[in-house]
């Protein structure tokens, strides 16, 4: 390349011979010290051939390093895991693998977390164009009669993506489909979008007169809370329970169950007024936690974020039946980010590399959920919580 | 320690003297290599003394890797940035850089982005409790009158912390305070948490017969998308605006705006159905790799990938103004992780680093969501969505 | 009865015998006076044996006369109705029928409405609770094995209702299952409740180690606005259409095509932000007048108010194609109140007493809602809004 | 007018010089019946002179008779009535009258509502329009700098509109505001549309460079739910509280407090689920049967009927608290419907008609809401709901 180092709009330079090597990525660190004096020592740290990040990133320059704390043990009880499991957290945020620490402390004591995957399916979601809203009526009679091609031209394109249903929407002229899959251990997002192209063009093709359409409506909800998600699920809709005694709850947190209880019901009102998309805690923190430090797609905590708490004293007044249902946790443990070299660790740490362990790992990241929950909100009720951010936190 | 490697429930071994240590890091691999069998070679293949991490992290064991790319130039013409910026994001999900850097160079041609930050405030709400509700209008009345010791009460407990406003919600026998602060150039959630304390217990002493609360009622919102936050704001609100040329945008991304602005209409209809927590595309992504690169919590995606689009065909038919509105974008040039290693470079990169930056971050956060919408919606329209990820993503 | 004219809290004096009767019903009226020395004069003048509201009412005492005024002739173009209507309106807010009129008025000239229901059920949704989330699991594969029996038992209930089909929602150790009914020319929420009770109690002796249940779990959403309704209907989901020569609007509404996009565009920007459960303008007002004058229940103003706008400014730049869809429109043209005498009088200037209405009634309703929308939308824009009100209402 | 009665599309006839009167009212039944076949007897039978309908209807053809039955006695402590009431309940759904004077009775036997107005306001919400968003963010300051002029200016519109406080909405180059009015015994729409002109215009002629606005932007929300409502109320915000005794319950309803509560519990699951307006009962049904009772606008159902449900099982186990929120309640005691005759009627059997009254009628609504809640949460749980609708209703 010629020097453009006093370009101040000067593209970003790339190999397009190869890309991802130490070379190119030296040479746009090299670019932006020109621009800067910055000598990006720390970023240009990484351990790991930067051929390993072909498929993940482009114009790469190195990594960001996260902090990874381990929490645990985690007793669950679940389908895919069955044992006590040590959690790799990766955050900057102080006293956030404390506070999970304690909680999964609190109810690995209690027996465990129960935990059950109800339904998983990824989207894509479709919008068909018509004249007038009979031409939408029409049209999605049609789908309804047309399911074997349309599961056909979907699953030419994948091994692994299984058209499950097509959900339906209509509004004005148009007609949104919502195409779900099953997608193994995948995340699925991209599998989806080209399963569900290659359907919208079997159907284009075969819908007498044809089909005008675009390949998303913002009915997927991708990247995005909404409450279609909370009823219908994106990715995984998995719950987790525990069964607390008071006194472990007295001994560990400083707070009985009743109290806890009651102040779950006076934040349940805040939280409808709120329009809030999670009734609970912070799922936020742990999944995101997790999902840095174990390669899934961190944006998606937009929707993995999104949670309904149900909890109930039982009748001894003595026992807490704590649940948490999480309609869109999104994660994968192929595909993606999980087969780099730290984020490849850390699943591994999780017993969760490669196919046939996205079960495993879902129940993981729910339990962990369900950790934090209790952690944080016996914290606000006891009154520790902000001393613990002062003695655990930068803010000290 | 004794030797617990066979206890499969043994606590995460910590060293009571400095936990912030190479020698406690490795303590706890080797504890989960005698576990696991895993070397952890690349986790534990950090370029900073642990100590820096103190105030971060717990129990930590080394580093996630995540690659960065390198975006733009962009084109900002904001209020605290005026210039062409290249943007580090961290991600592992392919195309994401290329789409970003796409939708910049797009806008940067059409003469770059206008950034505005609305307003500013980092919040903490309590929740007081009374017998009924007329003991909780009557606080509501007594708040109304105190507004000076309320404040120097909550203003002790730092000197950036400045207290704002104070919205009032009722509901029940409960009076909801959601406490507004502005924060200088950090996110400010500690800092809340603890002025929002001092000025309950200040009210708890003050008002007449005492006032029992607790110190979240759940509509602060943290780490959760609401619809209080659309409207009253989070961290903060800021708008990104650009005039587009149509012919412009048909060289770049192969449609022309009338064809992108209908389609954003039909996308419209589809986000008012599902319920959905932003209108646009998915600003999520690029601010989950910003934040992740630039040392921001991510599990704030929760809030900060709330926004609403609002679009126009100028009259000449020929302009496009696209704006993205986001109402609860949560970030820090200081405190946080915003000091670790990777993280401060990647600010620096930007010229974010520390005090009196955080307004030049906003507004390139903004920006950045802005380009990215801008591709994606273009792909989605052109026809290249699907293609894009196949070429550049792992699925190829 | 003895005299209780003293007793401030004497329950309201009933005839055992039959208490639908004029005597009964001067009864209560006398014992009103009694309390009160209010003569009831007006209330008391109703036109009907009182015989006939047995079923509607109990403790009846007389009539609230409404106002009705008649707006129209109104163009439809439907399915079950393709003519001109005049439509019956009880309201006493002054410029209502005077705005759907103008509104109507431009309808018809622009060629009509036309009107196509999507689709048409009535619901209720009980919950089903368990010892556990895999419980409920366990017991939604149950349901979905035994159809035929489920239906069979919701069905012996009514030859009207039809079990179409049931959605699924699980949260915590619960399921919730909605039941989706035809019901004929009815509403239909009374047969629903019956047909799912009985479908439950089939459930509860078939599903081994039986089922525990309430009839509902507030996912019906009866009587109430959801998201969910949004979604998957409540009652009717009809969308309503029209293409307006601008020329038109400028002439009879003083505003062009474009501007009144525009406005629409600035408000759809408001109504995200609110967190509306309608972008449009004021469905609620044509329906209520409609309801109530034509013997619906009113208390469904608040499912049937919901609706999407969706519009769009044709290529031409001249025709306003306006659509709105109301997906939770709850009508009926048998049963409830439509038998009693103004109320049948009402259905019957519309063409729409009795078995086999349903669908005019609902296309009726639709058309009227969209010529609300394009009068008080033009109202707004062209300033003349509260002028009107001054003129025609009580303000003045 | 000529005969134009083979005229489908004629228009309505009208009286030019005075329309509302008898011969006018007889003119267009006879305009329909001539189209029709159809008498009409009922809808012409009214009570009173059609003069007193001027400035409620247009089009006066007669009116709508809906059945109005009596409820009571309801005991209410409250601040502006404190006394037993019997409530006039116009509907026609069987079954409505008698479930919430089941509902009374236990109130009333549990000592009385408790009913508190915690604020009352009625809105506009204009948007102004700005070239950006920095445009509108310099207009919020002025606005701010303002608030003098713009109260002025507003006031001069009506001696009873006083402007309370301006809230600020920004999106994109716009700004709502949302002004807020006390409009003493009326609901004010009409008024505070008026006033918001006048303060709009103002702004206008002041704001240097000037100001376009539309007015209403839909923030106001008016005829439509929102969240925006339950967290800033439309007409009043009002809470209904009761201490009920369990054993009082299980005697009028057939179920203890523990079964009730742990109903309600999870109801408020399946609420947050479907993302509903209110998650209680059937506020809409009580509602819509006292406002069409009482002369009040029946499209404010859309608003009113949204509620927050907070409850709690009392420490001795015995006493169930139960509130409901309304955060939305508009209605009138003076202005609109209420001075019309049988509307009045019903007002003075409340003891609520004219001036001075408005919180007296809030009150009982509050009231009488709550008396539904429990009545039919009971018989949800103790499964008597279907029996009663069999027994009561038009199905049986």
């Amino acid at each position: 390349m010629n020097d453009r180092r006093n370009d101040t709009r000067a593209p970003v330079p790339r190999d397009k011979t190869n890309d991802h090597t130490h070379d190119a990525a030296r040479m746009r660190r090299e670019f932006l010290t020109a621009r800067t004096g910055l000598p990006l020592d720390h970023v240009g740290s990484y351990s790991f051939d930067p051929g390993v990040t072909a498929g993940n990133i482009e114009n790469f320059i190195g990594a960001a390093q996260v902090p990874i704390g381990l929490a645990g043990p985690l007793r669950i009880n679940g389908e895919h895991v069955s044992e006590d499991v040590y959690v790799p957290l990766a955050t900057t945020e102080g006293t956030l693998v404390a506070s999970y620490n304690r909680g999964m402390r609190i109810l690995t004591e209690a027996g465990g977390v129960k935990t059950t995957i109800h339904e998983r399916f990824m989207q894509r979601a479709p919008v068909f164009h018509f004249n007038d809203a009979r031409g939408a009526r029409s049209f999605a009679q049609w789908i309804d009669g047309n399911p074997d091609g349309i599961r056909a031209a979907a699953e030419t394109t994948s091994s692994v993506a299984k058209l499950s249903h097509i959900e339906r929407y209509s509004v004005g002229p148009m007609l949104h489909l919502r195409f779900n899959y099953e997608t193994g251990d995948a995340a699925g997002q991209n599998m989806c979008g080209k399963a569900t192209l290659a359907a919208c063009e079997w159907i284009a093709a075969n819908h007498p007169g044809g089909a005008r359409y675009t390949l998303s409506g913002a009915m997927d909800t991708d990247k995005k809370h909404s409450q279609l998600n909370v009823l219908h699920s994106r990715g995984a809709r998995v719950i987790a329970e525990a069964w607390i005694p008071s006194s472990l709850l007295k001994e560990r947190a400083g707070v009985d169950a009743a109290t806890l209880f009651r102040a779950r019901l006076n934040s349940f009102a805040g939280s409808v007024m709120a329009g809030s998309a999670n009734n609970g805690m912070h799922a936020a923190n742990g999944l995101a936690a997790l999902f840095i430090a174990c390669g899934q797609d961190a944006a998606n905590i937009a929707e993995s974020h999104t949670a309904i708490t149900f909890v109930r004293l039982e009748d001894d007044g003595e026992t807490y039946y704590w649940s948490i249902t999480l309609p869109a946790l999104i994660v994968a443990t192929f595909g993606g980010g999980t087969q780099l070299p730290t984020q490849g660790e850390c699943l591994d740490i999780l017993g969760c590399r490669g196919k046939g362990k996205v079960g495993r790992f879902i129940e993981i990241c729910a339990a962990t959920v369900l950790a934090g929950e209790i952690s944080l909100a016996s914290a606000v009720v006891a009154g520790d919580w902000v001393e613990s951010h002062d003695r655990l936190g930068r803010n000290r």
